[in-house]
């Protein structure tokens, strides 16, 4: 079958082989078949979808475009998570130390973030002197030696993931399972863990509206995993809400830095533990409910903490911003966003909320943007609790003070303040083993 | 809307405005909207359908993508017809001639054809000295001094038609319906006839293989050509047989000339009258009962054939081969196919009798490959009559004879001989008027 075959068998319905899928997924990122061709396949995607097989396959062939990293060097239970995103998640720099401190290895590698706010590398450059770009060797030493290194995402790994992203963020094809899927675990499956954890987020902000939706999603992912030699667990989440109560990467980094010693908010003190959790469960440490015991343990003997500090300083890193973080520069301007009426928060679209801290700095529309660490939001008032009219609702941290109108205007028409309360969903919807 | 919003609109069934349209079309012939944008929207296009009122606009934005002929210093009223293609259609050199003779002028520009045969002008250029390449001022003048004049297609008619058929060709995007009418129907406006005789074909060869598909082509068709000030008529005709005797270059203009002496093949011929009969009645003749008459008349006195003569004489060929068609070059080599059985022949596949006169020489695969003129086929039964074991289905005509084995095996696995006759329907299946 010639790539015009291929597009017109599966614009009529039917199904590729994994021969078919490899020869697309090979040809696409040697340059051999044309952008044109590949996205109009991707529409047909988008409307016909792909059957389990065909998802598997493109998965591995997306797996397989570059290299697949071989972490056999480094001791231990390797482990992973993916987090499908959302405004104020800071997981990652709350997890990864926890896991690491109880002997499983963590070896990240984390893109740069477009949109709202910085990726978990641009976070980590908050602190002054940490690089997020190691040679192969240092990295792998960083993570033998700490259990932990995070670097941005270097070398060859997955490189049809990047192209057809690419295309598909232009062509309006992003949103299509099968293609959600194969990109995030071919992706994850190029890192070489032998434990993967994945966060799929449901609620109004994300590609997955319902948490039907999401439970499909978690499930493939989990299955082609599976079936790929990995331990795998999904958790469903909400996304609905901003996680915590910062929204920028210095803040950010603050506000995980408090998690990891006991003193962060609920919600995300609960999603990290349960994220960690599963972390261990995938390395085999263990019970589910064991491993919650273990996750909280390290969090509330510091053991966690000391792992990010020794993280910072191999990474070459201050780690004194882990023990004080008075230290982190603030920004010039904060000016609050009162309540304009007593009630209960019933509702913050969280899209919106990190469009604001974009606009204050917080993150990039381009990847040429510079981003600066120390602006973003500080919520005070999350959906379900009580508001005073006059209070503040949010406080808005910036270098570019001509924006904070325009940032003020947009989260006052991004929450709603209602007389009767709502009854918040659990944070953790769903967990999808095999 | 960006490009990006209009495809996700159209993926997800809206309906864009004609500002929308005119903007894609602008952008893409100006090579601003890259192909793989297009390409995405094509297949968006192709699963969710426009509605009448995009598909006109989509029309008008490609007429006007380039120049739009005008024809008001050529005195009278011109027509123009357009037919879907097929196997062996030699129509234009018959009935442009009849329509001229009568008064009507034809200002005709005809591509080449990639396929099994080459198109109207690689036909006329198997006569010697026949130019289908002529200046702006050459071709007006013909017409206006002949009545008609056939020429290859140049200058800048529709270029967004161009670029879009390239795209859709390599993509699967080529059969969605309004796609096909715009294509068709932003071409034809552009060439500037006051009145345009549609023939669309049906049957297994072509896009539409129903007669309901076809008709809804064809009242669309009819429906924009009239919105935009056109008298329009459309036939509805068989595809499934091809049409006269011949295939091949020189075969077919021999066929021609001998339908304009009124000693053509009946089915031709019947098409021919109809199809000329239409254009005098969108040129104002009369109506279609009176039209017929004068079609059959300009056949029938011989006026057509002269006027067939001096069109030939005015773009420089020799007139001598209109009036003695043994003068035309003959190819080196005629093997005829015998009928392996008796019986009635049930089924020939036009499309593979196409690809056997192909593969002799008659057509081309590249716009660079050079057609042989004298090369083609004659067939001798069709659908509906009685062969004898042994007697000559098929003559194959070429200077290749190395690829007269292949071409014998083809034609006579495309031929399907049974003991129970079959009834044909007429070839000519609905007439649709504005």
């Amino acid at each position: 079958m010639t790539m015009y075959d291929i597009i017109k068998h599966k614009r009529d319905g039917g199904v590729l082989s994994d021969q078919q899928i490899r020869k697309v997924i090979e040809g696409y990122t040697r340059g051999e078949i044309p952008d044109y061709q590949m996205s109009a396949l991707l529409m047909a995607i988008f409307y016909k979808g792909m059957t389990f097989e065909e998802t598997a396959s493109l998965t591995y062939a997306i797996r397989d475009s570059g290299d697949v990293m071989d972490l056999s060097s480094i001791a231990g239970v390797k482990v992973d998570k993916h987090s499908s995103g959302g405004v104020g998640d800071k997981t990652t720099l709350v997890v990864a130390p926890i896991v690491a401190s109880l002997g499983a290895k963590v070896a990240k590698m984390s893109g740069r973030g477009l949109g709202h706010t910085g990726g978990t590398v641009d976070k980590l450059e908050s602190i002054p002197g940490f690089r997020t770009s190691l040679s192969g060797e240092e990295f792998f030493d960083v993570v033998r030696r700490v259990g932990v290194a995070v670097v941005g995402q270097s070398g060859d790994l997955a490189p049809a993931d990047k192209k057809l992203y690419a295309l598909r963020d232009v062509t309006a094809t992003v949103d299509s399972k099968p293609l959600i899927v194969s990109s995030i675990m071919g992706k994850k499956l190029a890192g070489g863990a032998d434990g993967i954890v994945l966060d799929v987020k449901t609620g109004s902000g994300s590609f997955m509206k319902t948490v039907e939706d999401a439970k499909e999603l978690a499930a493939m992912m989990v299955a082609i995993g599976h079936t790929a030699g990995k331990r795998m667990v999904a958790l469903v989440t909400d996304m609905d809400i901003p996680l915590g109560h910062a929204v920028g990467n210095s803040l950010e980094v603050v506000e995980a830095i408090a998690t990891l010693k006991g003193q962060g908010p609920q919600d995300l003190t609960d999603v990290c533990l349960e994220l960690a959790a599963n972390m261990l469960f995938v390395a085999g440490r263990g019970e589910i409910d064991a491993c919650r015991a273990l996750a909280k343990e390290a969090l509330h003997s510091g053991q966690a903490l000391n792992t990010l500090a020794a993280m910072v300083k191999a990474q070459g890193g201050d780690p004194a911003y882990i023990y004080d973080t008075e230290l982190f520069a603030k920004a010039t301007h904060a000016r609050d966003v009162l309540a304009p009426r007593s009630g209960y928060v019933v509702k913050v679209d969280a899209e919106e909320y990190g469009l604001a801290a974009l606009s204050l700095g917080a993150g990039r529309l381009r990847k040429e943007d510079a981003i600066d660490p120390s602006s973003g939001l500080i919520i005070h008032v999350k959906p379900g609790e009580y508001v005073q009219a006059g209070q503040p609702l949010v406080t808005m941290h910036t270098n570019r003070p001509i924006f904070l109108a325009d940032a003020e205007e947009r989260l006052l028409a991004a929450t709603e303040i209602a007389d009767d309360n709502i009854t918040r969903r659990p944070l953790v919807l769903d967990r999808i083993v095999v």
